[in-house]
């Protein structure tokens, strides 16, 4: 989302640089902080938009909270997030009754005081938090709406717990989806549109990253945050331009 | 709600020690961070549990809230809160357009995304942050409940503001309720169940505090806080023994 598409509508140019990529035997993955939708979800998305994709494709904070939680020895979650998200954790034991972690991504209209309240009990009664990612907000047309980040934070006061950030900018997103490409980094190129999550993000875990003039871009001021891509293209349209 | 009553219940003693209090015409005052009610409506709770009280005998953060405000010439406000509080911020103008602040309280149940997603986007077009209270949670027969502190983090995380906050235990509070009485410090002590809302607070501002055994007492840890209260009493009953 901001890269490939605005919510419903594709970036001039997205599908064919992604034909590109597939005729020039490119190796690439689309490496999401979304969590309204699970990987199959956004498959059929972009499809719809006309980006050929498969879910095998997309590295998505789902898949690496379930990474985390095998690699920590966790067996159980209480979901705060779209239902659909669950297929990720099919090997875990999903439960209201003393989880070992409580996983947060956006649940947007369909929060209610009553669910979040429930998963503040679960974590006084001994869970761990997990968050998928910790955005502050997202950009719609509408204006900006409060994101995943804002419901971790309230959370993390209630209850005295620190999360675990699993989705961008951290480190091990960025290290999984390079070790899915299986290729060293100094070969891996990181295209984003956030200045801190995806461009930063990029840079700490030792790839280039080149920043698009679309999506986030817009809303957010480079100069704050410190962070200077490697190289800046006004949108993905400009990608095989910049490789020749 | 911990000192004189927990929620339905009255304390035992606590009408007998009100009593005393008229009795001996000792000045007081019951400071609250209360945000479910309006202080009319905390006086009728109080009375239905057969304690005598009107109105201006309870200082509560609405009230606080009002007199921050018209100090610094705000006055325009949008009420992230139960609706019935508007009532201490009659001399000034609610509206969803463009206010000066976004006053957060306690909303509960009736807490959805879209009005916690409205206030940030009204804190994003320019409205500074008032918090009735930074409180993490409240205790109920059902355990701790997320208090208006969670959502408090969360607008300051999405929005990038930090919250002036109003209720205990902040000094202008304890300062305004000392005015009230009309008393030097010296002659005031304040009476509490939150070793650092309560106790803390009030040795901020300058008076002694007394902890009582009673409402959150049971469920916080005085020895992390590194506050010490000056004397402790069983309950409230046990005000008019320690006095004499």
């Amino acid at each position: 989302d901001g890269v490939m598409y605005n919510n419903e509508d594709i970036i001039p140019g997205a599908v064919e640089t992604i034909k590109w990529l597939r005729d020039q035997c490119i190796p690439f993955l689309f490496v999401t902080n979304t969590t309204r939708m699970n990987t199959a979800a956004i498959a059929r998305h972009m499809n719809g938009l006309g980006i050929r994709s498969v879910p095998d494709e997309i590295i998505s904070p789902p898949g690496a909270a379930a990474a985390y939680m095998k690699q920590h020895q966790f067996t159980s979650y209480h979901l705060l997030a779209h239902q659909e998200l669950n297929i990720a954790f099919k090997d875990l034991e999903e439960t209201d009754d003393r989880p070992n972690v409580v996983i947060v991504g956006d649940l947007g209209d369909i929060l209610t005081f009553e669910r979040i309240d429930f998963a503040f009990r679960l974590l006084m009664a001994g869970a761990d938090l997990l968050a998928l990612h910790k955005d502050r907000f997202w950009q719609t047309e509408q204006g900006p709406r409060m994101d995943t980040g804002a419901m971790v934070t309230a959370l993390e006061y209630a209850s005295g717990k620190t999360a675990t950030v699993v989705g961008k900018p951290e480190r091990p997103f960025f290290d999984m989806a390079i070790k899915t490409l299986g290729l060293p980094p100094n070969q891996v190129v990181m295209i984003g549109d956030s200045i801190e999550t995806d461009i930063g993000g990029a840079q700490r875990a030792g790839i280039e990253a080149i920043l698009v003039r679309t999506g986030n871009y817009q809303f957010l001021s480079e100069s704050e945050s410190g962070v200077i891509p490697d190289h800046m293209i006004d949108s993905i349209a400009d990608l095989p331009v910049l490789f020749s």
